[in-house]
C-alpha cells in the first residue's frame, strides 16, 4: 500500500464518532470504555505469517502464545487486568490441523497462566496468508487509565527488562545460531515475548506510573508516540539504556533503540516515586530509569553528553 | 485445510475454560458475558476477499458495510443492542488508499445508522489476502439472551424477509445481469445484506422469540445448528417458505434452502405468541411461520405432504 501507518490512523480517526461512554479512543494501546459504571480496556491486534512470525523460527504453540502476548501487553499497559479474548484464524489450505491444534495449545497455556479465557471468534479460509487476529478485554484496576497521553512535565522515564533482545534473537535465528547459553535467552525472548507481568504488578500496586505503553515497534519510535500523545518531549540518556552486554560486544546497540517486539513496558513517573523504583530494583525487579520528560516535542538521545542520532527509530508498518 | 468447520469448533471448545462470568460461550452467534452485573454480547467475524466478497461485484463502501452488517446480525440475534466495534484490516500491497478510505466510509455510514462507534483495532500488511476482521460488543436488552439453544418443544419457527435473495443476487452478478427492476432488489440484497432491524425491534419489544440466530450459511444448515444446540428437532413446510417468485420461475428454489448470506433472522416462538406475529404481519412486517419444533433431532422438510431432501444444506467453510 502506498500510505504509511500514520496516514492510516488519520483516516481511521476521521471516522471515529465521539460518544459519552468512550473514555479513550483510537491512538493508544487500548480503547477505554465505561460499561455500567466501570472502566474496561479493549484491544485487537493481529499477527501475520511472514510479517510477525515464521514457522521456520517458531513452533505452532509459540505462534499461539505470541498472538496472546501482544494483546496482553496492550491490556496491561493501560493498567487493566485481562479478562477474556476472541480469536479469528485465517487459514490457507497448506496449514494442517496439527498446526492449528498447536496454536490453540499455545494460546491455551498463556490463557491458563494469566487466568483469562477464550469466548469465541471466527475461522475463515484464506488464499495464501495465515493470520491470527485476537481481540481482548480487560478491566481497569487503577483509578485512572494509564496510556500514552499521561506523561507529565518533569516526569522520569522508566523501562522494564532489557532492550533489543527480541530483534537480536531473530538475527541469531536467521544466522543459524541457536545454541550456546549466551544466545538462548535472546532466542527465547524472540520466540516467547511474554510481557513482564511481575514488574507490572509491582508498578500497579504502588501506583507508580503516569503514562505507560508496551514497546512493540522500537524504543525511540514508541517513546516519540507517547510524547506526541502527551504533548511533551523526552530526553533519553544513552548510557542508562538497558542494552545487553552481548549486543554491545557485537556492536548491535542499535537493536536496543529500534529493534521492536520487545514487549517491555515504557512508562513515565513522578520524581517523588523514584524511591519506590529504587526499592523495586533492590528487590531484583529489572527496571531502568532512562531519561526525563521535558517541555517541547520529540525525543532527544544524549550520548557522552552530546546529541546522538539513532540510525533507525523503529519499525513502521507499510513504510517500505 | 483438511478439517471441517465442525471439527475445528471441537478443537476450539477443548481449550475453552469455564468461568463464572461467562453465561454463553463458543457455539453461538455471540458469547454472553456478565460485566458488573449486566449482560454483554461479544462477537468477532471476518470477511475475506475472494471468499466473502469480490471487488468485481461490490464497491469498497459496500465491502465495509458488509463487514459491519455480519457482526451486527450476530449481536442483534442474541437480543442485544450493538454498542461499538474494532476493526483489523489485513492489507496487501495492491490495495490502494482510496479503497481503504471507501471501506471506512462504508463502515462509518452503517455505524452512524445504527448509532455504534469505532473504538480501535489494527492494520497489518499481508502478502496476498485482503481481509476485514470486526469484533463487536452489544448490551442485552432482554432479561435472558436469545441464542441457538433456547428452542422449546412445540415452538413455532419463524423467519424474517425472503430467502435466497443474496445467493440469487450473486448469481445475477456472475451472469452479468444487473439491470432491470426485477433483478435490482436481489443484487442489492447481496451487496448490502443489512439485517432487518425494524422487524427485530418489534420482535424484541413484544418479547416474542425463544431461540434466535441470523441465517448466514443457509436456512437448513443453520436451523440444524439451532436444533442441535437446543437438543430438539424441526419440521419445515416447504410451501410456507418465503421463496421469491423470481426464484420459483427460474427453478432456483434451492437457493432459498441453502443459499446463505441472507442475514435474515431465524427464530422460534411459543404458540401463544402467534397472534402477535399475525399482528406484525398485518402491519406489513415480513415474517413467515415456516414450521415447528419437535422432539428428536435434525431438520425434516415436508413438501406436498411428503419428506423432501434438499440438494444442499448450505455453505460449510473448509468443506471443499
Amino acid at each position: 500500500m502506498e500510505i504509511g501507518e500514520r496516514k492510516l490512523i488519520e483516516i481511521v480517526k476521521r471516522f471515529e464518532r465521539k460518544k459519552s461512554g468512550l473514555i479513550r479512543g483510537i491512538g493508544d494501546d487500548c480503547a477505554i470504555v465505561k460499561l455500567n459504571g466501570s472502566l474496561y480496556a479493549f484491544c485487537q491486534d493481529a499477527i501475520i505469517e511472514g510479517v510477525h512470525f515464521s514457522f521456520s523460527f517458531m513452533s505452532p504453540p509459540q505462534v499461539g502464545k505470541k498472538a496472546i502476548y501482544v494483546n496482553l501487553a496492550d491490556i496491561l499497559s493501560m493498567g487493566a487486568k485481562p479478562l477474556f479474548y476472541q480469536v479469528t484464524l485465517g487459514i490457507p489450505k497448506r496449514i494442517t490441523s496439527d498446526v492449528i491444534k498447536g496454536i490453540y495449545r499455545g494460546m491455551g497455556s498463556v490463557a491458563e497462566e494469566f487466568d483469562i479465557y477464550l469466548i469465541g471468534g471466527d475461522t475463515v479460509a484464506t488464499g495464501e496468508d495465515f493470520f491470527i487476529d485476537v481481540s481482548m478485554v480487560g478491566k481497569l484496576i487503577c483509578k485512572e487509565y494509564k496510556g500514552r497521553n499521561s506523561a507529565k512535565d518533569n516526569d522520569l522515564i522508566g523501562v522494564t527488562g532489557w532492550l533489543g533482545e527480541s530483534a537480536y534473537g531473530l538475527k541469531l535465528l536467521k544466522d543459524g545460531i541457536v545454541l550456546g547459553k549466551n544466545y538462548k535467552r535472546f532466542v527465547k525472548r524472540y520466540r516467547e515475548p511474554r510481557p513482564p507481568y511481575e514488574i507490572w504488578r509491582e508498578l500497579m500496586k504502588n501506583d507508580i506510573t503516569n503514562a505507560m505503553m508496551d514497546i512493540s515497534d522500537g524504543l525511540i519510535i514508541d517513546l516519540e508516540r507517547m510524547m506526541e500523545e502527551s504533548g511533551k518531549g523526552a530526553v533519553v540518556y544513552y548510557e542508562k539504556l538497558p542494552i545487553p552486554f552481548q549486543l554491545k560486544k557485537e556492536k548491535l546497540e542499535d537493536y536496543a533503540l529500534s529493534g521492536g517486539e520487545d514487549y517491555q513496558f515504557l512508562f513515565t513517573f513522578s520524581r517523588d516515586k523514584l524511591e519506590k523504583i529504587e526499592d523495586l530494583k533492590k528487590k531484583g525487579f529489572e527496571i531502568s530509569v532512562i531519561g526525563e520528560v521535558v517541555r517541547g516535542k520529540g525525543v532527544k538521545v544524549i550520548k557522552e553528553g552530546k546529541p546522538f542520532l539513532p540510525v533507525k527509530k523503529g519499525y513502521e508498518h507499510f513504510s517500505q
